[in-house]
């Protein structure tokens, strides 16, 4: 029986011929936490496995992202408790500015056919590098970091065949945005959501970055898009262009569900309090006031995310009465943005651009105040999760963050650019 | 009887000929606050004065500086405070991002022979562009906004005269901290520290801030430079030339104490933990540990300060032990270092470059662990300032604190440079 891209590399790692509902022991061959996780995955090592060394120090990394820098002494003590074990095993370990995890392992470890397990929902993201990538808890986590392999359920796949050409200032966002809105919030859950189709291969790996990242709001438990030129281009970018290797779904593969998504035919859309599968076409929300715009994220703060952004704010200012927020998703990202102009447009637009990390998204070193309202390009909009539950998230994508950062309000690129 | 330049400027404004220790009444040039104060003032016109109406709103500014970006829902809601009552009454208003209030002041505000007071203990800063310039509490400054004027009591003079040459990596910022050491943190109380004599002549305005800046560090009530060509030219680069008056002290004015420093015998010098007139030579701390240095604050982050750090930093790397934190005073500072590279360098270095803003000097957007030990060119060493009560915090110039970044330890920069 043909096999989804998940049962290939499932079968490949576990060494079996899997179908949906096996459950397989598989290596792994990378583990990650950050600072709200690492150090219950360190201590469930501690407590219950009885040792303090990994697996194998080159396929873990430690990354103060969710705090960063730290804002409070609690946290800088967590941070020196995550460096302490990351010296002592000599593991990768990523500083206070260094960028979001899931940023980080997509520019150095991930790659096709790899398990990528992290302790954050978003580990998903590197699935667009056709990685078997999920999270899981600090737990499950530790268990990893001294053995080295983890056991998984072989999902059912559900694939979405999406075709033809985005709308201009329509982004891969709005196309998870629409799969959302279509299949609800657990609309996929546990299942391999595997994207492809023409849509998909015209988009970069940074755009299909997006769409796995968000797999798990869907329920998802991977989001995998099709290895080929793209993502071996992204790994030469990064110095790991033999990492590649071409993995792709069977052509008799069995699915169990599918959606066909007509690209040309999206919006751009709003994902609106307090659900991200609560979508609206930006026309039915726009004009309404915002107190704060936040680009960044391991949704959207790449560098083709910071270019739309600095493109479209080039020359012009942030709102008054808007704050303006810019978090790139990583040092090599923050690095390039800067020599290619666009942190300067930012900053001369009045941005305030952060050391890279994603506090802001969950309210950890910005954080929004009571009645306020909010478009962020990030993937979740929970009530409180911007640290106030008195605050409303609206989720878009970048062009749409940024046009409305000049108007005060949430606005239609294609009415006003 | 001649005049020293705190006599001349009250003199003037009072329409008096003072004496110390005279009581006057002065209309005030400008008044600000920032998050931690200006709310308190804002609640002392409501309560206590019964208006919420300022005398001026051209001579009125509140700045979002010292928790900013807000990391909290209760500063978020603060700084909403500060922008309806910013709104409503038309005053000038700086967001989370645009910089240090002391920065935005000398950039925008300050000038020779203006009172200048802020609801901060550094807006003695202004003394560096020859404004009588001081901080006061928030109610004192809630009575300035809405009368605009205030009382003060007319301070001796303590004379600085500062001649000869600076060796090389030897600052303002020694210059002050050899003073500190000499007099100690009270040996100015209530006084104008009037700076003067070959060396402060030949400073830029940027580096007489520093010695203005930290004046009441040793009790100073303002620490005066002189108004020449540099405080004239610097007006000039901000569109504000017209402001430029020449104020100098008279020849046979009278100082209540002197002081003679000989810069060409001054060293880099470290205040160490928890004073800042416990000051040593470099040498005698060097080779210690750090597990922070902060380059930024109202006393050293300014552009050249930006690009001695870049300067040194260029091409290497901040010790892997040793997390660097980079914090430029304002977006104008900020937006400078961009165009000229130092914002890549630092990036490329490792450092954390933050929106600009001070609350990493007083713990509220970035704190220490336990235990650690910080270098920073911030003006105040005090236990528990950077948000911990077990860290210790060594103060020094800018030169050494990049050295010291990228070796890890207290590094004299002239040993190794």
């Amino acid at each position: 029986m043909g096999k989804t891209l998940a049962e290939k590399i499932l079968s490949e790692k576990s060494g079996k011929d899997v179908v949906p509902g096996d459950l397989v022991t598989v290596p792994v061959d990378f583990v990650f936490g950050q600072d709200g996780t690492f150090p219950l995955a360190i201590q469930q090592m501690e407590k219950d496995l009885g040792t303090r060394k990994v697996f194998d120090p080159k396929k873990v990394a430690a990354v103060c992202d969710h705090a960063s820098p730290s804002p409070s002494e609690q946290v800088s003590n967590v941070h020196i408790f995550m460096r302490k074990f990351a010296r002592e095993n000599g593991i990768h370990f990523f500083e206070n500015g260094d960028g979001i995890c899931h940023q980080i392992v997509a520019e150095k470890f991930a790659a096709p056919g790899k398990i990528v397990i992290g302790a954050d929902s978003h580990t998903c993201t590197h699935g667009a590098l056709t990685a078997f990538a999920t999270g899981m808890g600090s737990t499950d986590v530790g268990a990893i970091m001294a053995y080295g392999t983890t056991w998984l359920r072989v999902p059912e796949s559900f694939k979405f065949n999406i075709e033809g050409d985005l709308p201009k200032y329509v982004t891969s966002k709005d196309v998870f945005l629409h799969i959302v809105k279509e299949i609800t919030a657990d609309g996929a859950t546990y299942m391999s959501m595997e994207y492809r189709g023409s849509t998909v291969d015209k988009m970069s790996v940074e755009s299909r970055l997006v769409l796995s990242n968000m797999a798990v709001e869907a329920g998802g438990k991977v989001g995998l898009c099709p290895a080929d030129a793209k993502v071996k281009a992204y790994l030469k970018a990064h110095g790991r262009e033999n990492e590649y290797r071409k993995i792709a779904a069977d052509k008799d593969a069995v699915y169990s569900d599918e959606l066909e998504v007509d690209a040309a035919k999206l919006e751009p859309y709003i994902a609106v309090p307090h659900r991200v599968d609560n979508v609206k076409p930006v026309s039915e929300v726009a004009g309404m006031h915002l107190d704060s715009v936040c680009i960044g994220s391991c949704t959207n703060g790449r560098i083709e995310d910071i270019a739309v952004a600095a493109r479209i704010l080039k020359g012009k200012k942030a709102h008054k009465d808007t704050r303006l927020v810019v978090y790139p998703a990583s040092r090599e990202v923050l690095a390039q943005a800067i020599k290619l102009g666009y942190i300067e447009t930012l900053v001369e637009a009045g941005a305030a651009v952060g050391a890279p990390g994603c506090g802001f998204c969950i309210g950890r070193t910005v954080a929004l105040g009571d009645g306020e309202k909010v478009l962020s390009t990030q993937n979740r909009n929970f009530k409180g999760r911007m640290g106030n539950n008195k605050s409303e998230i609206y989720l878009s994508n970048v062009p749409v963050a940024a046009v409305s950062a000049i108007y005060g309000k949430i606005t239609d690129p294609r009415e006003v650019l």
